[in-house]
């Protein structure tokens, strides 16, 4: 029924060895101005900073997401039986597309223009544009159907367990290839294991066999040390609050718009954004953008445009209400807009969120008599780790002493 | 001082790239006959039943063990500095040679002897062997010293840290190495990164500096999932027990010697072992000693000795008292004698045990303000694994229904 | 003499594992605006539309270039005598600075501009840059020994012999990174192994001793295959010869100024750019340039910077007289301007040329007996591949059929 | 038809991730004591001595192989669709047995015996063994077939073509698995490429496509590299040596029977050896025998025993007229026996041997126009390897300079 291409398309990548390419649809939305757009957004936002080797882009990582998807849905006996020719596409389209709605830098962008990124994303499938035509040339409906596993609202559940959950194909995908580019092990797990594992309860319900419990429990540590060595470093927090800072003085200031890049005046005008706009807001363009505002007439968007570009960052220290007043004080005596030059950032992370009233959130285990075990309940590491202290970090970041 | 080679040796080794000689006194001690003996003995008892190329000799993990002390102190500034050219002499050996007492199939023949390999390792360093002689000629009194780091009796407690402690380079080296060669991901952790925070405290403690912590716990952790994905996987397990029960019934049935291999006496005679004959009992020496017992005249001894050649391993399953009786009662009816064919073993791993009494067994964290801090004080992660439940694990292993 | 930091950083790099950085004025440079500008230009040019995860940029490579080199002066004993103290800095300044000259996809853009990007290396190295005051302010006349050592014109040969022959660290990380990269096996090779073999002969000429021959071999055959499976992919010169096709009209049409970016301006116009209009070409503004000449009025611009943007490459076939008049003809039906839309291509790779006449170009040998022999003397396979028949790809590229 | 075993076996293996068993009559291969006997034979004879890690069996190897011949015969569309079940059964199960027939240091002992080990790899097929009784209880006559595939008799040629070619699954897991375990680079090729690559001509012909050819001659130079950095080994060639000269010796002084180890005496009596006597033959047994030889009589077989006990190697140089001369004279002074005592030894390695009149021995390429050319034809390098001067090595190998 699905258009299939003449000769399946496989194409070299250093985390799955390959990915594969089967389907007519897949591979017209892989070739899509859209998709070749997330060549130019990258993966990680500040943590390329500390790891100089991550510029890998969300494009690869797409692609990664997309070859999970399918080997469980053609590899996996339990979960082939389970779904549908249709449910299979869907659902492998809704992998490829999951981050489709990505700006740059879109933790920082998203803090000032108040859209999360998935909004984008259901727009850029269902509203018109090259990617809605090709799903919807394929099969009526497909676009939708995509859509509404972003949105976790398929009929079955399944769907949006296998790219949205705390077990899915998102996240293992990211934690190998963030592992992989950074050259740090802690994001490495074992892949094929996990994936063997995967049972599929009632038709509805994702689960792993016990004997995948060892899997699970290692890509738990993988997650919760990648966190705090890579995504949390406070390095890239100190670049991250810049940006943020930046984007935030950019729409302070700018009431007219003669004196910005058109690029962004869709930041600082409160009107929706336009798809077309947003195409053209990627981290080239943005990264010019910044290269343009160290000219600009206003001191602290030179400032922070240049800290951006040439990676001049703040300091950080731990937080503390004696500490952060000193360095108030400092800032303020040397002139510094606090507004800007002064940032708190509080990061906690649970390695893992066990069952808390929907089932579609949790990862359950199969044991070997057949009962289901909710994961914390089945693995006493994950049981002394959401039982034990929390773990946060406190930071402040602000402009080193002159 | 100590007399160097002409050009260093180094040897190829996969996990560590190479291991080093400079020094003529090492290079002496690899070309012995007892450290070549090491060949011999495999470094897995049972889990290369479970994992087909875990088939590495003790050999090279003594290489490995060498290689890692090596680096400390020649490469870790304050380890460097804390020791002087006799006692980094001195650690190198003794991390050379700190399993050179080891046996095969070590577990189950020290059940049966009584003897642990510690116990050999000090004597094959101090009783007159040729390892004894290629100390004392590099240094009067090294042999002793050597001996001194495996009783924990240095003067300087920083020595027996380095080879046997919770962090220490035995451990580092075998998770690294049976990760490898088992070919699971599970023990892999950052050697480099744990290497590089390594520090001394007053000359006398081993401590990590607070940046490692993240490293450490990945390494705790990868001791944690080695323990249940290998060393204590139920089908090594039931291989050990065999090999338990058939050295048990060696010496239970052999009053004379007549009917056995002169290689087995030493085990049946209650005497002290020469190192003559504990030098020739090694894997290849019991192996074939094993073929030798499938046509002894003792049943049982036949078909255990059958059992261990040809893999015919024993079922296992959990341990509870219902169960067991069943179990046992059919193995009665079927003419088995429960005191070979019937074995209940009892595992449980401590993660990681907190200081109690003895600075130099817990690991300690130098805090980035100077303070020190035992380790469960300083990861929330190994603080929730200690205060977490148990995790034990409880079984019978017997024979298969017929 | 030359001032250290308090404490040697270290850069997480999955190539090397770290880049270790010790001395001040390699870690100012680093810091410096033109060094972080190489985060904003990739390594490859068209090879990441082959290999999707090659978006690796001249910024880690010339980290890893660096750090190959400061292994060699500090850690080969041979080469760490030979040189003094001053010649180790200016060599190790000079691998981090090699590639500072390149532009924005180098290749298609110096075929419109007739520059090299060493005559901008050396540029930005002497015409009074940051990176000037860097070096000068370290030591006065290092940014000229610098500049000398890209140019081949310093005093002690081996200092050039290390950055640019054909055993060489850049050669060496380029590899390996690409390698690494792109998740092909092809480009591995055994660093560690040539280095420990590299040796002096004569204080001024690097060598390879004659048991380091099977890792040049291997090195030579990695580089080969790296060319033709990555480097001369037919796909990767399509791309790059439409860069070159939209450069090249750029500069045709653009009489006057208005209708283009000021960022291109410094391209028609026949003056000598200036580093400041330089330092703004990197490859994000020079995206966005192609972004917005999408919307330009001549149509054979728009088209190529569309192609650009959204990977809609030519088509490409063996060039044949017969063939090629075949494709010419259709395009001229089709209205295309042959001279953007036809293009001819002929790549050939030597794996390795022999003596010449220039020493410093050839690959030495030092055989046990201290003779010393050029590569293709001391190796079969390398003696068999430079006289067995030439491999070239001649090559056409055009739109496939509408 | 063939029956399937409830539920796959997976056996985890660090070459090839797993090792997939989905058919009874493998899995009752594996499990019998003929296959489990390969645990006690290593993979490589000599070159452990070098490299220290290389302790794996041929067990492992044998699964490799079986590994890829599954994976050839269930996943390759071409290969799947030009066999028949009963054809993929055998070619897996002769696979899996391909070298079933090794005893301990082949090389050195089949010189001494004049058996090969394919002879006894036929024998403990069809001669009435447990492994002829599991085949033929599986299907009838599937003993003979399977010995057939190793005798190159099949009436497909296909099949023997994947055993035991030049671009054969043998060579393949050989190749990856002994470069793993040495720690070497050189023995890695990209296997997944040429398993994607290979394709069948007429039903009988295994070829590999045009684009797959770099990836062949990459798994050429493998080949070739490894060759002479680790089978050719000098020191490998010592050790294979003195088990040579150790044999001969045995044979030579033995007339009657009573000053050996049963276990050597089928070496001596010039009757065929029995499958039950070869059996006993195994690594550990055979070490045993040199450990008793050790205390044996003969000064010769005393002095050889030690040396391979405790890896007391022969010294060695490039073989000389001259050279010879004087090595021997020295010799003789000093009352060796040159007979066991002085070896000579010449190595000489084709990379790849062209088409010579037998179709199933060349590597054949389907060019992208569907013709067919011989490996030597379509690629360049090896074109130059196979034209180029041979590469040889010739040796002695004697004592050291008391």
């Amino acid at each position: 029924m699905f258009r299939k291409l003449d000769e399946i398309k496989v194409l070299r990548d250093p985390v799955h060895g390959y990915i594969h390419v089967e389907l007519q649809v897949i591979w017209d939305l892989i070739n899509s101005s859209w998709f070749q757009r997330l060549r130019r957004i990258r993966q990680l936002g500040g943590a390329y900073m500390v790891y100089h080797c991550a510029e890998h882009s969300r494009f690869s990582h797409s692609l990664g997401v997309y070859e999970i998807v399918r080997r469980i849905v053609t590899e996996i006996g339990d979960i082939e039986k389970a779904l549908n020719e249709q449910e299979k596409v869907t659902v492998m389209a809704a992998a490829l597309l999951h981050d489709i709605g990505h700006g740059p830098y879109s933790h920082a962008l998203e803090s000032v223009t108040g859209v999360s990124h998935e909004v984008f994303t259901c727009r850029i499938i269902e509203e018109n544009t090259e990617i809605t035509r090709i799903l919807e040339n394929c099969s009526e409906g497909l676009a939708k159907d995509t859509a509404d596993i972003i949105r976790h609202r398929s009929a079955n559940p399944l769907l949006y367990q296998l790219i949205s959950s705390q077990l899915d194909a998102d996240r293992m995908d990211y934690l190998l290839r963030d592992a992989y580019f950074t050259g740090t092990k802690y994001g490495e797990f074992d892949l094929e294991r996990i994936l063997r594992t995967l049972r599929v309860e009632d038709g509805r319900l994702l689960v792993v066999k016990g004997s995948g419990v060892y899997a699970v429990e290692n890509y738990i540590m993988a997650r919760y040390h990648m966190y705090w060595q890579v995504y949390y470093h406070p390095t890239a927090r100190s670049y991250e609050y810049i940006l943020h800072a930046l984007f935030r003085r950019i729409r302070d200031i700018s009431s007219g718009e003669d004196d910005l890049l058109p690029l962004f005046r869709p930041l600082v005008n409160k009107k929706k954004i336009s798809l077309d706009d947003y195409f053209k807001l990627d981290e080239n363009s943005v990264s010019f953008g910044f290269e343009k505002l160290t000219e600009h007439p206003d001191p602290v968007i030179r400032d922070l445009s240049l800290r951006v570009r040439d990676r001049k960052l703040f300091a950080y220290a731990d937080s503390s209400p004696g500490g952060n007043r000193k360095i108030r004080n400092r800032l303020r005596n040397e002139g510094y807009d606090l507004k800007y030059y002064f940032g708190r950032d509080t990061v906690a992370q649970n390695p893992y969120i066990p069952y808390n009233g929907d089932h579609n959130e949790a990862i359950w285990v199969r044991m070997s008599d057949g009962s289901i075990r909710e994961l914390s309940n089945a693995s006493n590491i994950v049981y002394s780790l959401i039982h034990g202290p929390a773990h946060d970090d406190n930071k402040v970041f602000f402009p080193e002493d002159k």
